[in-house]
């Protein structure tokens, strides 16, 4: 299976490299540019006997180790 | 409008943060990971007349500033 997480800073937390990104937009050119947010994006391959014990599985990696629950949210989607 | 972009490395590309990711897991207890892939996730609010339009824009950006299309792809989706 595979597992498709979204890993991104929470409302309210200052996103210094999303600023980072709209203000080199805006040097490049761009107009009309508001808010960016910047975030990670991981993809697992990995084993398990069906998609809830992937998901309970997948859950225990993002609070472990793939976000940092203090400032960041996750949204996991498996996949076949 | 809102644009959502992925960007990935490119199959072939060694993706050494996937492979830390891979062994903090494994180092943690998680058996049955296979490949891992890190990317960046960047959502752009944006104003433009229509999607094809901002479709077209954020091509520009992803070519120019958000992805190394040498060794990255992109993919891009539009919200209203």
């Amino acid at each position: 299976m595979k597992a498709k997480i979204h890993v991104t800073l929470k409302n309210g937390v200052l996103d210094v490299q999303g600023k980072a990104v709209a203000a080199g937009l805006a040097s490049l050119g761009f107009a009309g540019i508001g808010d960016v947010r910047v975030g990670r994006f991981v993809e697992i391959e990995l084993s398990a006997k069906d998609r809830a014990s992937a998901e309970a599985s997948v859950k225990q990696m993002c609070e472990k180790l793939l976000a940092n629950t203090v400032i960041e949210n996750y949204r996991i989607e498996i996949a076949e």
